[in-house]
C-alpha cells in the first residue's frame, strides 16, 4: 500500500475544514502527517501539532520554517495541503510548488486570475501537482454523473442547473459577528462573497460532471442584508463551450437550505439530478421513460464510481469519503511519480490548477456582469481563451 | 347552498383542461353546466354538450350564438369559463364581459399587453367579474403561505425562487410533431412559448404569495432543439415591488422533472418551501430553528387555506380540488353580487383581469430582455406603472 | 353521460366523513343528491338536507322515512350510502337492499360475522349491489398495483407489508374526550378499535392488489393508554390463500405518522412500494434492476389506472378522486343493469359484501388471537371455508 | 493524541467488512494496525498483511500464532478486532481476553447464549473489555436519539418499530450460489438466518435507543425459496422491560429495499423517526405539535451525537464514521485503563458483552417462538434474569 509523507498548513484547532482533510487523507491511510504549521500563531500551531503527532521537529511555526526544513530533508512531505486563509493561498502554493512539492489547495486557488494563471505555469514547469480542493467531486455518483455523460448516456447536453445555497448567514443580528462579517466585506474577501464560497463549487461540478468549461456568462447579484457589501445572494446564466445553457443560484439567506449543493443535467437522451444531501442515490431519467435511482453500491456503475465507494450498498458515505477520494487520486499520482511510472490522466480525477483558475476567472466574470448590469462577460482565463 | 348556472366555452372531448374545470366546477355543488359551446366543430361541440347533460337549446355550436342565446334569458349563465385557444380568449371574454356575464378565463388572458389592460377596464365598467385561471393558487397551503408571509411570519421578504420545469417537449423526434409543435411557433403561439405557458404561473404564484408585484426583469432564454424558434428553457431574474429579489427558472426539456412547479420564499424571518407534486405538505424554516411540515389539514392553519382543504389531515388532495377552490370562491363572489352583498375583498382569492395583465406585461418583458442580451427591463403594464 | 339518484344516509354536519361522500359522488357528474336522512336529530338532518338542496318531501327525519317515501317513487333513489354509526350499518344496508335499492356502505360494514354472511345473501337474493367504502382501492396507482401483480410482473408473491398507522389518538390527556373515547370502549366501538377503524382498510388493500383472501393470522394487541379497553397499536402476521407471508402494524399512538397507510408487495421477480401520503408514484423494483419511479397519469399504465386518473402527468391527485372512482364504478354498474347489460365482472372494482364480510371476519379473527396469546386463528368467514 | 496499537483477525482481502473496520479505526488516528491474521488461509493473509503496511512478523498465518506473538511483546496490541465466520467468534474472543487483551468482536457475537454469558463472565474477570460491533449505534443522531428518550423528551415509551429489510437474496436462481446459500443452512449458520444477521443489530438499536432490555417475545418465521431451511423473512413481536411494545420485520426478500434500517419510538410526549439511508436527518413530533427535522450538525444536539459529528451541518456523514465512533469511544476507554483513570460509563456507549448476550438470546428466542406456532417466550439470557 501506498504510504506518502502528507504536512498541512492551517487547518489549526479552531479551523471547521482542518479536520474534514486530516480525515480525508487519514482514511485510506495512504498519507501520515508528518509535519505541520498549523496556526497563525506560531505556539499554538506548534502545540497542536505535537499534539496531532507530529513529531516536535517537525512542529512549524509558520509555513516559511516549514518548507524552509522540509526541503532539505530526506522523508520530506511528498504533498502539502493549504488551508489558509484565502487571501495567503496563492503565495504559499507558489512556493511549495516551486520547490517540487505537490500541493492541495483550499479553494479560492487565488485571489485574482493573473496568480491562478501564474500557478498552472509554475505547475507545468516544476512538475509539482497543483491540485484544487473541491471535494464535491470526490463523491462515487458525481463520478457516475461525469461517466454517463462522457460516454453518452445523456447524448448532447443541453442545460445544466446548479444550486449552492444555504441559510447560515442570514440572521440580520449577527451580520456584524466578526466570523460571519469578513466574508461580506471586500477588504478581507476580495470581489465577491457568496459565488466564491459557494457558487465556485457548483461551478466546477458542472464543468468536472459535463466535461465542458463555462465560456461566457451573465450574473445578478444582491445583497440581502443592509450592512454588507459582497454578494449573498446570486444567480449567474452561463453559456458552456459548445453552447450547453447553464444556470446556477447561490445563496447565503435561503432559511431552510441547510447546504443545497445540487447538480441537474439535461440531455437529448435523458436527465440526471444530485443532492450532496442525499448523496447516495442519483436520479436518471432516460428519455420516454421512468426515472430510475442509482444506488451507490449497486452493481454495474463506472470504474470510477465503484472505486470511489467503500461500504456495501445501502450503506451511506458521505463527505469524509468524498474528501478521502481526493486524496486517493493524488496518492495515485504521486506514487506513480515516484517510480516513474505514467499515469491515466482519465484516471487522474482530482481538479487541478487549470481548473483552479477557470473558476476564479468564472466569478470574477461574474463580478463583473453584476456590475455592468448583467451584461454577458467572457468566463475563461486569458491563457484558455485560444483553446 | 349557492347553485349557480355555468357555461362552457372550448374544452371539447379531446381537450386536457376541459375535464379539470368540469371536476374543479362540479365538486362543490354551486355550478350546474346549463350551457356550452364545446368545440370548434359546432356539430362536435353541440354532441357532447348534450352527453355532458345540456339541454339541446343550450347545446351552442360556437361562442357567438351561445352568447346570443344566454343573454336573453332568465336563467342565463351566471358565469362562463373560458377554455379556447389562447388567440382568442381576449374576444370571448370581452364580448361576455361586455354582457355583463361574469368570465373565468384560462391564461394567458390575452396574447399581448393592451388586451388585457383593455379587459381590466371592462370588467371595471361593467362590474363583472373577469377572473383568470391560475389554479395553482387554489391549493390550500399555497394559501397558507401566502397568509403567513402576508401577517409577517417571515418578516422582509428578500428572496423569492420559483420554477415550473418538465420534460414533456424534450423529445426532438417528436418536435415536429403538430401537438407540440404549435407551442414553439410564433405564428401560433404568440410571442413566448414556455414562459407565457407554464413561467406564467409561477409568476402568478410569486405575486399571490408575496404580495407584490413583479417591476422589473432580466431574461435568459433558449431554444434547445434546433427547429424551434420560441423559448423551451427561460431563466427570469427580477425584482418585486419593494425590491424583493425573484429567480424563475422554466423548461420544458427538463426530462425527469414532471411538473416541477416549486414556490420558495425567504424572508428576514424565515424560509417556505412548496412544491406542487407533494402538494399537501408545506416547509417551514424559521430563523434559527429547525425545518416544521406544516401538514394540509393540521389544526391552526390561516383561514383560507382551512377552508381550502375538503378531508382530513393525512389524506392527499390534489389540483381538482385546487381547481375546485378557485370556483367556490367564485360562487361566492358570484352569489355576494346577486344578493348584493358586499365582499371582503380580501377573502376574494380568485385571480383577476388585474393579475392576468401584469403575468402577461411580465413575459413580454421577459422576451424583450431576452431579445436584448438580458437588459433589465420595466415589467409593469403600462396602466400599473404610476402605482 | 349517467346521470343516477343518490341518497345519503348520515354524513351529517359534523360528520367528518359525509363531505368526502358528497365530493366523490359528484366529481364526475354521475350522481344527483336527491334524498337524505343526514342526521340523527330529524330536524337538524332536514336542515342540513334542505341546505344542500335537497327537495323539502326528500328531505327525511330518519332512515325508516327515507325508505318508505323512497320505495313508492317512481324517480327512487338508484343507490344509497350509509354514513351512519358503526352498529347501524347493517340494519339499515339490510332494508334497503331487501327493497331492491343498491347500497354504498362505509365500513366496517358489520359488527359480526353472522351480519356480514347474511347480507352478502341478501344481495345475491336481491340481485341489489352491496359495496363496501374501502376508498383507498380507488386510487390510480393502488389499481396499477393490482394489474401488475394480476398480469404476473411480480411472479408469484411471497411477502405483503402493510400499515395504517397514525398519532392522532396519543394525546392520553385527551382520551376521555368523548369524540375519542367512544372508539376504545367495546360498549359502543365493538370488539376491535384500531383494526376495526384503520388495518381493516389495510388488510382489504392487500386482498385487493394481490387478488388473494386472509386465510389465518396471529395478533398481537396493546393499549397503550391506561383507560383504554380496546387496542390502540396492533400487529397482525397473516397468511393468504396460497401461502402469501403477511404483516400489518397499526397503530393510532404513532405520533408523527399522520395517516400511515403503505402497502409494500415482494414477489419472486419485483417489489412495488405505495404510500397514501404520495400516492402519485409508485415505486416499483424489477428483480435485480434500479427502483423505477412510476407516475400517475404516464403513458402505458393499466388500464384501470388510467381510467381512475383526472389531470395529467405530475398533477397531484388525492383522495377525493379515489373516492370519486368507487362512484364511477357504481355508476356503471348500476346504468348498465338499468340497461339490462352485464358488466365485465373485472372491471368492477368496488369492493362489495364478500369483501366486507371477509374483512370483518379477519378482524374478529385478530381479537380472537389477540386473546389468546397469538395464537393463529382461521381468518375466513364460515360462509367461504369450503373455498 | 491518543495512538493504540491495533489487530485484525479476519478482514481479508476478499471480506466485506474488513475494510468497513479499518476505515473506522483509521479514520481519527487513534488505532495503528500493527499485527494481523487476516485470512483462513496463512500465506493470503500474510501477504494480505504485509501489503497494508504490517511489519513481517506481526503478519501472522492464524490467530494462535498471533496470541502467541502478541502476548509476549512490549508493544502487544490494545485491541484486537475479530471479524471472523461466525462459529469461530467466541472460540477467539476468549482466548484473547483471557490474555487480558481487548476486543472488539463482530456479531452475532456467539452461536449460543451459554457462551455469550461465558464471554460476559471472562471479560468481568479478566478486565479486559468485550465489545460487539453493532456499528449503527455510532450514527451520531442514533446518539441523539438515545438522548432525547434518556433524558424523558417522549415521556413513558409506548412503542417502538424497527425494520432492517433488503432484496439481496431474493432472486431463487442465485440461492445455490455458495455465496448465499450458507446462510439459509443451519450446518453453517446456526439456528437462524435473517434475525441472526440483520434482525439482531435492529434489536440492539431498540435497546440501545430506549435504554430498556428485550423481556419477552413472539414470532413468525418464514423462508420464502423452497430450498431454504432457515427464516428469509421474520416479524418479531416484543415486549421491553417496563411493559413498551416492540414490533420488528427483517427480510432478505424485500425487493427494492437496499438497507432498510429504520427505528421509530413513539412515547407519550413525542414521536422520533431515523432511517440508516437517510442517516443525518432524525423526524421528532412533539406532541400535538408539527414534525420537525433534526440535522446532524445543529446546534443543541446532545453531547454525544454532538461529539460523534465530524463535518459541518449539511454534509453527509455515513457508515465509515458510524463504525469510528465505535472506534474511538474503544480508544477512550483503552487509554483511560492504560493511564489508571475512571471513564464515565455514560460515556462508554460502544455495545459490550452483555449486549452482545442478550440480542443473542433473542435471537434464539425468536427461533423457540416460530417453532412453538408464535407461543410467547421469555428473551432475557438466564444470567440477567434475576434482573
Amino acid at each position: 500500500m501506498t504510504r506518502l509523507n502528507w504536512g498541512l498548513i492551517g487547518g489549526g484547532e479552531a479551523s471547521q475544514i482542518g479536520p474534514a482533510h486530516r480525515l480525508g487523507a487519514r482514511l485510506d491511510g495512504h498519507f501520515d502527517l508528518v509535519a505541520g504549521a498549523l496556526d497563525h500563531r506560531p505556539d499554538a500551531g506548534r502545540r497542536f501539532a505535537r499534539e496531532l503527532g507530529i513529531d516536535e521537529v517537525r512542529a512549524y511555526g509558520d509555513w516559511r520554517e516549514m518548507l524552509a526544513g522540509e526541503r532539505e530533508r530526506d522523508d520530506r512531505v511528498d504533498l502539502v495541503t493549504v488551508a489558509t486563509p484565502n487571501a495567503t493561498h496563492y503565495e504559499i502554493t507558489r512556493a511549495f510548488l516551486e520547490a517540487g512539492i505537490h500541493v492541495l489547495c483550499e479553494k479560492p486557488m487565488t485571489m485574482n486570475v493573473d496568480d491562478g494563471e501564474h500557478l498552472v505555469r509554475v505547475s507545468r514547469d516544476t512538475g509539482a501537482i497543483c491540485a484544487v480542493n473541491y471535494g464535491y467531486s470526490g463523491y462515487a455518483l458525481v463520478r457516475q454523473m461525469r461517466a454517463m455523460v462522457t460516454r453518452g448516456d445523456l447524448g448532447r447536453i443541453r442545460v445544466v442547473v446548479a444550486e449552492f445555497s444555504h441559510g447560515h448567514h442570514a440572521d440580520a443580528a449577527d451580520a456584524d459577528n466578526p466570523r460571519v462579517r469578513w466574508r461580506y466585506d471586500p477588504a478581507e474577501a476580495g470581489a465577491s462573497a457568496q459565488m466564491a464560497d459557494c457558487g465556485i463549487h457548483a461551478l466546477h461540478l458542472v464543468s468536472f460532471v459535463t466535461g465542458r468549461e463555462v465560456h461566457d456568462l451573465s450574473a445578478d447579484f444582491a445583497s440581502c442584508i443592509e450592512s454588507r457589501v459582497l454578494e449573498d445572494d446570486a444567480m449567474v446564466n452561463f453559456r458552456l463551450d459548445g453552447g450547453t445553457v447553464g444556470r446556477l443560484w447561490t445563496s447565503s439567506v435561503a432559511i431552510g437550505r441547510q447546504h443545497g449543493l445540487t447538480v441537474q443535467v439535461f440531455g437529448e437522451k435523458g436527465g440526471l439530478r444530485w443532492a450532496q444531501e442525499q448523496p447516495n442515490q442519483l436520479f436518471w431519467t432516460p428519455l420516454g421513460g421512468r426515472t430510475q435511482i442509482i444506488e451507490r453500491g449497486e452493481a454495474g456503475l463506472s470504474a470510477d464510481a465503484e472505486r470511489a465507494g467503500r461500504v456495501a450498498i445501502g450503506h451511506a458515505e458521505g463527505m469524509p469519503v468524498a474528501f478521502a477520494n481526493i486524496y486517493v487520486d493524488l496518492a495515485e499520482a504521486i506514487a506513480a511519480r515516484k517510480a516513474g511510472r505514467t499515469v491515466d490522466p482519465a484516471a487522474c480525477l482530482f481538479p487541478t490548477a487549470e481548473d483552479g483558475v477557470r473558476s476564479v476567472a468564472a466569478v470574477h466574470a461574474a463580478v463583473a456582469s453584476a456590475r455592468d448590469n448583467g451584461a454577458w462577460k467572457d468566463a475563461r482565463p486569458p491563457m484558455f481563451k485560444g483553446a
